[in-house]
């Protein structure tokens, strides 16, 4: 089960889209009549903006040219302290919040001061762009597998391997893994995975049936079916998984805990290091 | 420009998200409730469906368990005949139809028959995994980059190859390539791509400023530097890039050529073998 938070106010890390309001999700839009305050990137559109009431208030605490007008400490520290003083918060993100949004320091942050939060995801910028210009971002005959890559790598690191390594410093996710994982399994050892690399099932993302299953590689092969859609996803970043019990079924008040949503851990033979804390 | 075509009724190409009707965007909702026919994927939750009036003609053209209950042949027929007979249709896909949505032949379909089209983007299935699991699929420690994989490679490829060789059979997409694309273009160019691997620059896509600029990797250097947010796509898949006017702004019979939009193709020293056809 996910940690129940007790404090009042809530921060939902909204995905804003690309750019045009009619590619607003109905919850993101629900999100922004309902807010309060709402704390926005530079790169959201006035077309966005504008669907904002009046009564919230909203601040730009993006960047601009590389220059932050705002800190992410001081980001941060806005989001609590207007959650904590029962105020509804959207930190309102371009595209995914999860794609190069830089979210994980904002999910860090909520955690650590108890603040109860929500991620609402949205169109990210390259299937808004492959449907402007109608093209496929995987076909079957010509690319199986679509990469999403900055082309500012992050100043600690010294390397730009995007090219050449793709195993490591990689979140891999496989769409419609299936049920015979043994040639996976040995496809990721092979290609230079540890192991103990964190793995996570998640099956019928957003719908009441769904299930979220933390594995390692070592362990995927042990993995019970499950309903599709389904996918699997690779990388540390998944050791950091919770379930997000709430964020897509009602409004408002009624929108804790509205469907059956299970996270399990997978019973391994070994112990298993990615138990949720 | 992009062609215009002349036969009545449209067919917009349109995901439906991941399950929640909630994360359905405000686009796909607009389109469900003006559609006469809907022709739906198998894995379109029982939600989204139900927000579909019930004045609809509403089809089931899905595989379950691998089989096919009807043929992508009889699915384009379908779309055809009713585009044609002045009927409004909507092709619902689970996700986004353009990442393992096997649209390309759908599009390849329509352009054949002279028949508009409009594609609408939906929320992946991979960032409403994310959000279920509140994890980043990129992080700036840890995950420069995500890659999306499916596990059942089309038949006609021999390999499966996702973990050794990235540059081919792959679309690689650029979030914010900035000005400077030299260094870029070296790694493209080192890691096995041709010099004529088509490329395309998206920036503003959705909005009303959206450009559309179309090169090769070898012309990259000479690109011109275009207003935030932009993506850099490269891959086969370009090849087939047409700039759609008219997805996003408006609604029904509003909708066409609503912004400036502009498909440009970039002046090299070179024949360009991408010019729009």
């Amino acid at each position: 089960m996910a940690q129940r938070y007790s404090l009042p106010g809530r921060v939902h890390l909204t995905g804003a889209g690309p750019g045009s309001a009619k590619l607003l999700t109905l919850r993101a839009l629900e999100l922004l009549r309902e807010a309060d305050v709402v704390l926005h990137d530079d790169l959201v559109s006035a077309e966005v903006l504008a669907m904002i009431p009046a009564r919230a208030a909203v601040h730009n605490v993006g960047k601009r040219c590389g220059v932050k007008k705002t800190t992410q400490e001081e980001i941060n520290r806005r989001m609590i302290a207007a959650a904590r003083s029962g105020q509804t918060v959207v930190r309102l993100k371009g595209g995914d919040p999860l794609i190069f949004g830089r979210t994980q320091e904002e999910i860090s942050a909520l955690r650590e001061a108890g603040v109860e939060f929500e991620i609402v995801p949205g169109i990210t910028a390259a299937a808004a762009a492959a449907a402007a210009a109608q093209i496929p971002l995987t076909d079957r005959q010509s690319a199986s597998k679509v990469v999403f890559v900055s082309n500012h790598p992050s100043p600690e690191k010294g390397s730009r391997d995007w090219h050449r390594s793709i195993a490591t410093d990689t979140t891999l996710v496989f769409y419609m893994p299936g049920r015979d994982l043994g040639t996976l399994t040995k496809e990721l050892a092979d290609s230079g995975l540890g192991e103990d690399t964190p793995c996570l099932v998640v099956s019928q993302a957003t719908q009441t049936g769904q299930k979220l299953i933390r594995a390692t590689v070592r362990g995927l092969t042990a993995l019970p079916r499950l309903p599709a859609p389904s996918l699997l996803i690779v990388g540390t970043a998944v050791a950091e998984a919770r379930a997000d019990e709430w964020f897509f079924a009602g409004s408002g008040e009624d929108t804790e805990k509205s469907g059956e949503f299970e996270e399990i851990t997978l019973d391994l033979a070994e112990p298993n290091e990615l138990a949720p804390s």
